[in-house]
Formats: C-alpha cells, structure tokens, sequence
C-alpha cells in the first residue's frame, strides 16, 4: 500500500530538506499516481531504479521525523487542542450555571498551559 | 554579541541535523562560554578556524529555519494560545454573567479553530 497520508505528512514537514528532484518523485509516485516504470521511464532509468529512488528519498523523510519527531509533537498539540475545543462547547451549553462554567473554564486553562508548544 | 536565546532556540529544534562535532562547538561557544581561543586549542586549531566552524554551523542552523520555518510557526502558535489564555481568565472574572461569558467562548473557539497547528 502507498500509505499517502504518512507520506505527505512527512513531505509537509521535511519535504523542503530534499532535493528538488527528490521531491520531484515522491510527487509523481505518491500524489500524482505515476506508476514505478513510468517513473523510470520518464528518468531513463529502470523500474527498479526508480523504486530505489523512490525508497531513499521516503528514507530520508523518515529519518527527519525520527531526528525532530515534529509530526509526533504537532499530533499531540492537535489532541491537546481538540480537548480544549471540547471543553469550550461544554461550557457555552453550562454559561447559565456559574459555579459549572467556573470549574469547566480551570480545566481549560490547565489544558492550555500543558500544551507542549515549546519542545 | 552572542545571541544566546536565538541559537538556544535554533539548537532546540534543528541541533539533532547537525553533526555532533558541529553540535559539541555551539554548546562551548553559546552555552558552556569557551572562548574561541579555548576551542580552537581544545580542537587543536586556530582561534580562527574556530570561528569559522562556529560561523558554519549556526550557518546551517538557519537554513534549516528558512527551509521549514519551525521556530516562526512556534511563536504565532504561543501568540495565539496566550490570547486564549486571557480570553479563559476574563472569563473566570464574568462567570456570573451568561451572555458576557457566551460572548467570550465564542471567541476562544475561533481563536482554537484558527490556531494553524498544521502548516
């Protein structure tokens, strides 16, 4: 399987420390749909060469995430976020009870100051 | 002057892409305040070529910034979770007044739902 989300988030992230013609390819096999031999084809190289070029750019992007882990970081913040949403949502159904809404808007704050925004 | 709180924050992010050599000669420099003289003889080189490699890693450091833009995303995403938090303890104060309050999560959940977390 291509697994195409993983691999733009990845280009996301780190797509910029390639090299042009690396993101060249990652595009063209995993967003543009161009198969292994059309890939080749289009580099005057084999299929298997093209799988191989394939394989250490996605390689490296990898190696990013795993050096920096800011995808890792970035998918917390967003659970992290998605709770204070929630909290919020709750509170506007409570605004007409005080004493809810006061204890609803301290867990909010504790939610927000634990966001690891800074690593 | 050395820029201390700038290279710290470059370090935190991008240091796991630099070599280790490149990594120990900032924490000397900017954090553990050797001095160029100091390094060049540790290194058993010139004061010069110190700074030269001193130059060259922080160099990269900031490339890697202009390449991904971490550490501007890190500081709007801390802009904006600092108004939430203002927002959440104005809230606090208004507890007893319903619409006020209403008023005010509103605007928390805008503030969360614009908070670019993605890139």
């Amino acid at each position: 399987m291509k697994q195409v989300y993983e691999i733009s988030l990845l280009y996301d992230f780190y797509g910029e420390l390639l090299t042009e013609s690396q993101r060249e390819i990652i595009r063209m096999y995993y967003f543009e749909d161009f198969s292994l031999a059309e890939i080749g084809e289009a580099r005057g190289a084999s299929r298997s060469a093209a799988h191989d070029l394939i394989k250490r750019s996605v390689d490296k992007l990898h190696g990013f995430e795993e050096k920096l882990h800011l995808i890792e970081r970035f998918q917390e913040q967003s659970r992290q976020l998605q709770q204070i949403l929630e909290f919020v949502e709750e509170a506007q159904c409570k605004a007409q009870d005080p004493e809810t809404v006061k204890a609803i808007l301290s867990r909010i704050l504790t939610q927000a100051q634990e966001m690891k925004i800074m690593r």
